[in-house]
């Protein structure tokens, strides 16, 4: 005969098992009404159908620094694929030494953002690929001279006509930028979140369940929602409480330099959250290396909220949880230049 | 009855063809007394025994930014392995946006150099990767900071017990150097010229063929032998005649800052010679961008050589044999930087 203890016992462990499955299963219902797990498929592009070829070119253009006037830098260099796909820098240093306005945000999942740049004023990372090359202070590269470029290498030249055969004219700077975000929108991380969205309860530690939790109940899924928790809205910068000027700049007014609207004064682009443990420093200005120390500016500044030490380490600890795992990525063997490739300059105009 | 013309055609066919391969054999034979086929195992380093575990971390440190102050330069920016394993500029863009003072030579294959660097200063490549690292021009890092990086990541830490379990303190700079070193080894590129020395009488061209003849007899292999034809020896530029101040700017002694013996004036150890057609511009100057003209230069300022442009052709198209297979490299995904990861800077001191 059992020892009716025993059973006691049994049965309050099982309905504590039940009753943190009920939760459990709540705040996934509550989560995926929120956020969305990545998808299983790629993307589908506006106007630009994902082929083999066109990935296999976008990634070739991804790392060649001769699209650059110097030689020096590639779209790798500011979106390091080793490094999280970011540079790690405050901002990042570009042609002739020059500094950038604004942190270099990471490539991975951008596909799923609504918009581009910390501003959103790009709509798609065909149209963001494009500034990089031509910014004086990047890349500092001319359409004209990129065209040159690619049509001096006959294997750039061949790579263009089988991604885009339908065309006559095939190299040109729109479908290098085209390629690019082909190449850009396979840059997908699943993670342990997505893995518990989908269902696997032992997919994030309790911890970082917790910290969804309070995620979500802090308010902190207000701007930061969907696949990329973030990247799909634009919110003030000290909604509640303006940081001080070391960590919000007065001379960058954010979306207000797209819209030239007074509303949209020191207004950015929710940061999407993927991926945030690999890439400080934090913030459009990039100076908190400290992902704890963002969620504490973000808790005070946007939410007005006053969290406790273990509401912010449960929360970091939930962040860690949206680090995903990288696809392999082959380095590529990029074609070589011909004596029509224009000549590399370091000078600055 | 068979037609008796037929037969002496026949036999005339299959003497040239027998002639054909006695010439090929001829200069096979000539050729292995010169050159050496690369071999088909990784070379043994001194002091330095390779393992996956090291190559592993040496791929990681030559493809991380972070071994720069300034967060910018990794070993792949100057010896990219997407370009022919170096830069395609005539001398290297570095910490500052300083120049460096000579073309950066290609790593594919170094590791069959008798020393490293155009002037031969460094026995080997675990000795070349202490310089970049430290050069102000180049990556301006001090072996200190480089420490205090890699001991701030755990990972990087784990990855040098691994590289090093026999040692107590594995993660030092000497090692650093070391799993640079054991990487660098294996990049390896068979060409059809290997084949064709191993016995593949159609690896390479008739032009090749008769490339490779012109290239021997003319003398260019006294200088251009072994397995790298060159990178086993030192020479005047400018044996016979001094090429121009354009080509040989006066105040790059060469060797002769190594040795400080007059002798040793302008004097250079002779450029490796695989991949050269991926590796313009040329000589350590970094100023002539066309193969064909290199080797003008070279046949007169060295040999005082008058070839033909038929014979030049050749040598040229025989240079091309040279280009070899790549190995297939997985771009590394690199440890994650912490509290305690000394922050990048772009400060010139």
């Amino acid at each position: 005969m059992p020892n009716p203890r025993h059973t006691a016992t049994l049965a309050i462990s099982l309905l504590a098992i039940a009753q943190g499955a009920a939760a459990s299963s709540e705040l996934r219902e509550t989560a995926l009404d929120i956020f969305s797990p990545l998808p299983s498929t790629m993307p589908s592009l506006n106007d630009n159908r994902i082929t083999p070829e066109k990935i296999d070119l976008g990634k070739a253009l991804f790392f060649d620094p001769r699209m650059s006037a110097s030689g020096v830098f590639s779209c790798n260099s500011c979106h390091n694929l080793a490094t999280g796909g970011d540079d790690n820098m405050p901002v990042s240093i570009g042609h002739g030494w020059q500094k950038g306005p604004r942190n270099s945000p990471t490539v991975l999942n951008a596909v799923f953002n609504e918009a581009q740049f910390w501003d959103g004023r790009a709509p798609d990372l065909a149209e963001q690929a494009k500034g990089p090359v031509q910014a004086g202070v990047e890349m500092a590269n001319t359409p004209a001279n990129v065209l040159l470029t690619l049509n001096s290498m006959p294997q750039y030249v061949e790579w263009f006509q089988a991604s885009f055969p339908e065309e006559d004219d095939p190299v040109s700077f729109d479908n290098f930028a085209k390629a690019i975000e082909a190449y850009e929108a396979t840059l997908i991380t699943p993670s342990p979140f997505d893995a518990w969205l989908n269902g696997d309860d032992g997919a994030m530690t309790e911890q970082e369940v917790r910290g969804l939790q309070t995620f979500v109940d802090a308010g902190c899924a207000s701007c930061h929602s969907g696949i990329n928790l973030g990247g799909n809205g634009y919110y003030p910068f000290g909604l509640v409480e303006r940081p001080g000027a070391d960590i919000l700049p007065e001379g960058d007014k954010g979306r207000y330099m797209v819209t030239e609207t007074v509303d949209d004064e020191y207004v950015f682009r929710a940061a999407p959250l993927r991926n945030i443990a690999l890439t400080a420093p934090y913030f459009h200005s990039g100076v908190v290396w400290d992902l704890r120390t963002a969620v504490e500016i973000m808790a005070s500044s946007q939410l007005g909220a006053d969290l406790s030490e273990d509401e912010v380490t449960d929360i970091t600890a939930f962040l860690g949880a949206l680090t995903g795992e990288m696809p392999e990525v082959v380095y590529p063997i990029l074609p070589v230049e011909t004596a029509d490739t224009p000549k590399p300059t370091g000078e600055v105009r």
